[in-house]
């Protein structure tokens, strides 16, 4: 068994801290890592380093996606380990949420390579570019593309300067070669991989570390949670029209205010979820009033539903009840309420057997090993559809992400560490 | 007694359809007239034209009022009744709001004039040019003009080109003294009054009809209503600040969704007005959330907050139960709460005694004097300060104003009209 370096998730840590600022961001003041901008390859090219000296060679893959490899101690055809998250950022972000599960990788490797262990499978570890979505119109593009379900139309996205991923992808490519010329003397850096966009890796298992992104564990004072699938989603855009009026002049028991409705229809999400004792969530999280005066009855307010639960049977219930309580306001109050479904997605489970795995490592280390849903999304759930998935939760103050102010403790990323370790061990008892 | 030529108010309403387009409009499809435009000057010489043919005549005062004068049959210094409504309208306007009262002021002087009569006092029909405020940054300021309440740096104020009140009034002085000057055959014509824009003239009575602007006259099938006096008003500007949260990650019992809490306010709001079996009105008008994205628990929430009601006590008490409720809903959900007032408007009776005429004359038509508050601001509300007020609601369909659907039917009008005439009747019974 080995254990980390006790500095390592510190290490982590201080790492992302140093990927916050120029040259790894495009925004002067804060930090915005976009794919493919000039801040993503300041990023690749000292990452690519770390990965080099923790004892992987490095590659570049067709979708632009930073791979470390660390080589398995049994032959060829071996099919590896996965351990990924992402380095790009929404604007004005944080540091942790991406850059700290890739970072936790490569101090994964740098743990078994200084203790001169090679488990009986390769370990990858990735730096997905594409996971917010802050650049182009479309998120979790490189994942995909390693998966093998990304369309190829994606190519066709342009972002906010007209530059198409297409166009985008290929000015990188040439960048990487010129990278790739200058360094001769470091053949680990094999620059683009020859595979198609489209092209599918195979894998034996992929594990992502990430910081929660909510407010759970620190509420139960718990470092680490084990993941045990993606939430399903249902989203709705309601429309409920009432009747404007002066107000002033139009009497209470005269009113059909589309705001009141409105109220009530909010509370209505809120009670179906805290009713339900599951992980169910629901929130109304933009509302408009028109006509919008001091002075005006509201006649009209359109407004959005999220409703989420690791359970599709347990969400869809909830979605029932809630729409049904909308027919009963319409009806009592004389409005029309109307409320049409604007996304779906499905759960996406985590491999159960993993996650054991990850959850006795979690508890090897004196931790409770706590089980929850995510209700974000993450790659994990893309990579679902090409092998077994696990995924750990790492306590974030506040619950706080994408902000400026998104805090990670470095001793839960050191116990983040170790339950990699364990989770490594554990994996390759079994393989 | 005077009786009304049957087709009075009939002609009332075509009147104000007459001018509810071009000329008589400053926009191209629809109705705006603003104060002091050319579609007002257009307005003016045309509405002087049917004062004159009624039997007055005309001058324009130094808020550039049209007042037309039908002398009394006693001789000089007795004020006089005073008839009014304004001609200067919302942007896209209805055509009743403001020009019907004017309109019939002049039809109740046609009908004294055809029957030969004089009552013991003169009456002055006015039409205020300055109601809605929908040019210059305040409102009634040709009726504040006349009550001698105006504030002589509200000739400071400018319109959204930068034209001042005062340089507006100069411009049209100098036109009005072109029609003079056109006019030497029509003596009656006098133009700009000598007297200064904060002059007070003397008057015995005031008398406004008026548009409900609201639904109440049709909810309960009647034409016309007693207007006992203008609402006392209380507004407020309430901000809620929660904590915003990601959707999908955040537990139900560990948010602070600001959203949920205006929510419950919103209905306190409405609760408070509905218990109340007065003629309390409460409304949240304008609401908006922050930061308002359908996977983010709102963070904050703003919303007013406007309360009016004839009785200012009955005001006040639901003003103190919905900043109770406030409160409770604060400390139950963890949120702050703060609600500044932003305006305090005090109620505005009419006098009682003209109204029990007034209401006495509507009901020798063999119609339920149905007495109600205004909860919309009218000229009247001003001139109480001059002198005593009467004013008279008449019906208009769903309650619409402010909007080209504003509609009343003529029948109504014509009803208006002979309750007019009738009130005139009980004023010089009584002088």
């Amino acid at each position: 068994m080995v254990t980390a370096d006790r500095a390592g998730g510190t290490r982590a840590v201080a790492r992302c801290d140093a990927l916050g600022v120029a040259p790894y961001s495009d925004m002067p003041d804060g930090l915005f890592r976009g794919y493919l901008t000039p801040a993503y390859a300041a990023a690749q090219e000292v990452i690519a380093g770390w990965m080099i000296e923790a004892g992987m060679t490095v590659r570049i893959d067709a979708a632009a996606n930073l791979i470390g490899r660390y080589k398995g101690g049994t032959g060829f055809g071996v099919p590896p380990l996965l351990i990924a998250s992402h380095i790009d950022s929404v604007r004005d972000a944080g540091r942790y949420d991406g850059p700290l599960g890739v970072m936790l990788g490569i101090e994964a490797v740098a743990a078994l390579d200084a203790a001169g262990r090679r488990p009986d499978f390769p370990i990858e570890v990735i730096a997905f570019g594409d996971e917010e979505g802050s650049r182009f119109p479309a998120s979790m593009l490189t994942s995909r593309a390693v998966a093998g379900t990304l369309d190829p139309a994606a190519l066709a996205v342009a972002d906010r300067d007209g530059v198409t991923l297409d166009e985008a992808l290929a000015a990188y490519r040439q960048l990487v070669t010129s990278w790739e010329a200058e360094r001769e003397d470091e053949p680990a850096f094999s620059g683009i991989a020859d595979f198609s966009l489209a092209g599918r890796m195979s894998a034996l298992a992929y594990l992502e570390a990430h910081i929660e992104q909510g407010p759970v564990l620190e509420a139960e004072g718990l470092a680490l949670g084990i993941v045990t699938g993606i939430a399903a989603q249902l989203r709705y855009q309601v429309e409920i029209k009432g009747m404007a009026g002066h107000a002033g002049t139009t009497t209470m028991k005269l009113r059909r205010d589309a705001l009141a409705a409105a109220a009530e229809a909010v509370l209505a999400v809120e009670r179906v979820a805290q009713d339900d004792a599951s992980d169910l969530v629901a929130t109304v999280g933009r509302l408009s009033v028109a006509p919008g005066a001091p002075n005006v009855i509201p006649g009209r307010v359109d407004f959005t539903i999220d409703i989420r639960s690791g359970d599709q049977g347990v969400r869809d219930r909830a979605a029932r009840a809630i729409l049904a309580e909308l027919d009963v306001i319409a009806a009592r109050r004389g409005v029309s309420i109307s409320a049409e479904q604007v996304q779906d997605l499905a759960a996406s489970p985590c491999d159960p057997g993993l996650t054991d795995w990850l959850a006795d490592a979690v508890a090897a280390e004196g931790l409770p090993p706590r089980r929850l849903v995510s209700g974000a999304g993450h790659d994990a759930m893309v990579m679902a559809a090409l092998c077994p998935t696990a995924m750990l939760f790492i306590r974030c103050a506040g619950g706080i992400s994408h902000n400026p102010a998104e805090h990670v403790d470095p001793a839960d990323a050191d116990a983040a560490l170790k339950a990699m370790l364990g989770f490594i061990d554990r994996l390759g008892e079994n393989v």
